[in-house]
This record gives structure tokens, sequence and C-alpha cells, in this order.
């Protein structure tokens, strides 16, 4: 039987114990039966080829997900009120390339909350949107992050998975990553699919 | 004389002009012999079909990206020390569909520069290897956001433009934009093409 491969994204690279982590992914993916493909980030060597090292990790990753069957992309909040860019970009371009794609995020709060967080100046303008201090408006769809994101999973009936994760577990809590595998299952190989 | 269609991507919607700059940004499209494709957000009406507003912008703005010959992305940091994460999206789905993709940010400053001012509790570590108080590591690469966004335009000979733009006129400048109408169109009708 072939496994198939997801595609492992998130902030998860930046971690110190990125390596590790990427390692317990991969193991839980086995559990699952699929290959597990962690970004390459952090496994790089000194460039042979005197090609810059981002060069290097962008076309190795872009690979990566390429050979993928699909991916599971960690949107938990970084570094402000939305989504790893990064990650963001690796979502849209296995969209792109037509691969189903799985989401998760380890913090439950609707995108709206986060900004009225991270904007103090945030208010209400008289058509009912809300507006931050240079006066853009946010989006208040009960979604976990922009729109793009929420919809693309959801769209697709792949439902973005919010976890509650306590603050110093943000980055390393694994439940929401398990439960888009259980979900990655079910829609690869479930009685639905079975019976197609 | 086809006239390419270009998908204008950036948190522009959210500004509370942003039919009017999206009109601004077309009209320079067609000085430059383009058609410019404004995200669908801001041209909504009631939702006759009962679809969820926000699935129908989405699946409007994947149908226009889809329709599009390339896309220009605004990059300009949004809410945080990063790109909007939705025009982020849009940049990955359509590097996915195989469109040629421009980008410009206004802010010139380079990633870990605005990480340090979102992030005061960054140090560097023993490694050399910026971290932030969640001990995630800061890309150091000299790119104006993270790898993938900058490597993906930079890999295809299309540098991220950097504008110096005032504050306040931070979402609303368009000589970044006016450079990737420069740019595109050289690489689609400059000498370099016609020889081929």
């Amino acid at each position: 039987m072939t496994r198939e491969r997801i595609y492992l994204a998130g902030p998860d690279v930046f971690l110190p114990d990125a390596i590790e982590i990427g390692n317990n992914k991969k193991a839980l993916c086995q559990h699952y039966g699929f290959v597990g493909l962690f970004p390459f980030d952090n496994e790089v060597g000194p460039s042979l080829s005197g090609e810059p090292l981002d060069h290097l990790i962008y076309r190795e990753n872009i690979a990566m997900i390429r050979q993928a069957d699909l991916a599971i992309i960690n949107l938990t909040p970084f570094r402000g009120p939305s989504a790893d860019v990064g990650s963001v970009f690796e979502l849209g371009f296995a969209h792109g390339l037509g691969k189903p794609v799985f989401g998760y995020t380890n913090v439950t709060s609707d995108l709206v909350e986060r900004v009225a967080e991270h904007c103090p100046g945030l208010r209400m303008d008289a058509d009912g949107l809300w507006r931050d201090e240079d006066g853009m408006s946010v989006e208040n769809f009960g979604n976990a992050d922009n729109l793009m994101i929420d919809a693309c999973l959801s769209g697709a009936g792949r439902p973005l998975i919010r976890v509650p994760v306590a603050r110093s577990e943000r980055y390393r809590d694994l439940r929401g990553f398990e439960e888009c595998l259980r979900l990655a299952d079910r829609e690869l190989r479930g009685p639905l699919r079975r019976a197609s």
C-alpha cells in the first residue's frame, strides 16, 4: 500500500527544538499510515553551490509540497493576530496545486477578538464595521483568521480545527494536528471514499 | 490585442475608500495596457443564494485569480511585522497556479527590524540566532518578510519592490504598485520577450 505523503507546515520550524517537534509530527503521521514531510528549514547544511541559504530552503520546501499528496498547516497566530505568513503562503500554494489542505490553530478566539487586543484604537463606524487606527476594517465573520484562510478549508468540507491550549504550549501542542490527521484519514480512506 | 488581466491583491480592500483605491489601481493598469481585477470584497450585494458572505467573497476572489494572467500583491506589513495573510494566501495560490506574481511593500525595513520593534524581548542565542520571548527564531536573511515570500518573487527574477512611504500614506501610495506594472510590462512585452 502506498502511504500518502503529508507536507507539515507551521511556525514550528522556528522552535529551538524544531527537529524534535518535526519528529513527533512524523511519528503521528506514521501512526495514521501517512508519511510526514517536515520543512527543510532546519536540515540545511552548508550550501555547496553558493546558492543563498534562503533560496535553497525555499526551493526545497516548494519541491516537498509538490511531492506531497496533501498538507496540514499549523495556523496558530504568530507575532500578531494572524497566522505565520510562511505557512499561509504554503497553504495557498498547496491549494493552487490542487492538494487537499487541512489546518489547525492552538488559539480558539475569533480574528476580530485578537485584532481588538492588538489594536487598542479599534472602534465601530457608522456602518457597523470595526475599524483600526488606520481606518482599515476588520473582518467579522466569526472566523479564526482572514476569510481566505478559513473559507479555503471550510469550503472544501475541512473545518479549521481550533484547540484551547495553554500559552506555554501554544507552538508545541499536537492535538489539533492529530485531529487533522484523523480528518485526512477519514476523507482519504473512510466509508464515503470506499463507496465511491 | 489582448490585454493581460492582473489580479490586484492587498490589504487595500480594508480601506474606507477601498473602491476608489481599486479604481486608481485599475486606471494605472489601463495606462500600462493591462486590465486590473480588484478583489470582490467591497462589491458584494446581498447574497441571494443564502451563501455566507465570506464564502461568496472567497469564491469570487479565487475565480478572479484563476481568470487573471498575472498578479500584483501589496505586501506592506499589516497589523504586525508581516504582510496581510489574505494577500499572502493569494500570492501562494497564484504561484501554485503558475501565474507570474509581482509584489511591493510600502515599508523598506527588513523583517528582523520589524520583529525587534514588535517583540521587545528579542535576544541573540549562543548560535547567533535572534529569538523572541517564545524562543522562536527570527529569519535574518535581509529579506522584507518571511523567506517563502521574498524567494518566491526574487527566485523568479521579480524582486520584492520596497518603497519608502510616509506612515499616513502607507496603504494608499501606489509608486511600488506602478513599479510592478513596469516590471510586468518589461517581462511580458520587453525586448527579451520579443526576441524569444
